[in-house]
């Protein structure tokens, strides 16, 4: 056959991850989306991996298990990050680069600030440095038994665009989509990251010696009013979508900061 | 006294942390150039943190143990990420935020793209997310009896200059030093973060069962010659900094994309 043609008729090769672990309702409900656009390949962490942000895994050995999860879908449990999902995916398993990563659906939202945070969005920023086009999804809710279903038609509608039109290079996505039925979303807004903050706590406990132990816990605070940003459409019933970079220089700041002697 | 005038001869209360652990020789040699500029608490975790990006820990308890490792300092080591340490540092142990953060020194550089796996760097982004002056020191050594020498010299000039004028909002600083001896370091230059990224590779061994293991290796590709970047300024006897931002969001595409019908 020739070569062009072949390339033409192939399915695009999308590679799913996520941070709640392979074994959770928002990765089989994204599974099931990815499977209309092309041939899906699945590596995801073996156990719970959120708030792990962008970290990897250098201190010990990182372990990769083929398990039977989804039909008629490769699919590998990784000791390991969302990042080194992403890292053993293209450098191990399918030595190149997929077509699209996506990452997700997660239980619980990934605006504003939460992004340094999200193992589920630092898989698609981790496939922006390899500038493959990258998508992060995140449902606002928490509940194990989430309905995905006004996720997955956001979901389908953004994938269809990505593989037709690609992504600005080195630039991922960040969609967040409100708690709401499907027939109850306003639509799907283009948005800037929130300024806003977790206000921490720690709860403090003892164990059964009498020794101190801490679990993190806090409210986010949103004082932003900003209509612009990914709280706002949230809270207003819109799904955001935050095109998300990883230059974390602060330009400004730069400019300003060359007129100190040191 | 006065309480005005108690505050002018205040101590600034200046927290570190680093990723290395508390016992490392980089953290030693933050402590005592931070001690000479106010009172110094260390937080630090009880294990390398190298890697670990802005993961924090909400899956098991955390833990915070007095040590007795640097003279007249009090001094926690931490069972959780740098980020952990800044959270509780801020919210359980001080109570208030300090005048200062300072992450390091790290055992190893963390310019370009390796902003976003540093724990080191991510202590200080926490920082700056608190709004607190916060800067991150690494020397491009990964020794674990490097000379901090020249590194002391370049925080010294840092801190005592950000004490004095404070940082713009939300802003942090990632300052790399080269491994020279002091009297070879060209100067400081003010960079932005270099586009460069890792080639990864895994290296797949077998343990005594015969079940595969892999350790996450590979090459930092330096393939941009922007003479403005952090990994120029490195490459040529330079310290840099770099004033860090964690507003993720890519405008110039924002721009682009919000002309997609979605």
């Amino acid at each position: 056959m020739n070569q062009a043609l072949n390339k033409t008729i192939q399915k695009p090769l999308i590679l799913v991850t996520n941070d709640d672990g392979v074994t959770s309702k928002g990765i089989l409900s994204l599974v099931n989306v990815a499977k209309e656009f092309g041939t899906v390949i699945v590596i995801a962490p073996d156990k719970p991996q959120s708030g792990m942000g962008h970290a990897i895994t250098i201190s010990h050995p990182l372990r990769l298990s083929p398990v039977d999860l989804f039909e008629s879908v490769e699919t590998y449990s990784c000791s390991g990050t969302p990042v080194d999902c992403v890292k053993l995916g293209v450098y191990e398993v399918l030595h190149q680069k997929p077509d699209l990563i996506l990452s997700g659906i997660n239980h619980g939202e990934n605006t504003s600030t939460n992004v340094l945070y999200s193992g589920t969005m630092s898989a698609a920023v981790e496939g922006a440095m390899e500038n493959i086009p990258s998508i992060g999804f995140s449902l606002k809710d928490f509940n194990p038994e989430a309905d995905f279903s006004a996720s997955q038609i956001v979901a389908r509608k953004i994938i269809k665009k990505v593989l037709a039109e690609g992504l600005p290079d080195h630039t991922c996505l960040n969609v967040n989509i409100p708690k709401v039925r499907p027939e109850e979303l306003k639509g799907i807004k283009w948005c800037k990251q929130a300024e806003a903050f977790w206000d921490d706590r720690f709860d403090k406990r003892f164990d059964q010696f009498g020794r101190p132990y801490y679990w993190l816990t806090g409210d986010f605070e949103c004082t932003t009013d900003d209509i612009e940003s990914d709280l706002y459409a949230m809270k207003n019933g819109f799904a955001s979508i935050v095109p998300t970079q990883f230059d974390l220089t602060n330009y400004k700041a730069l400019a300003l900061l060359k007129k100190w002697k040191l």
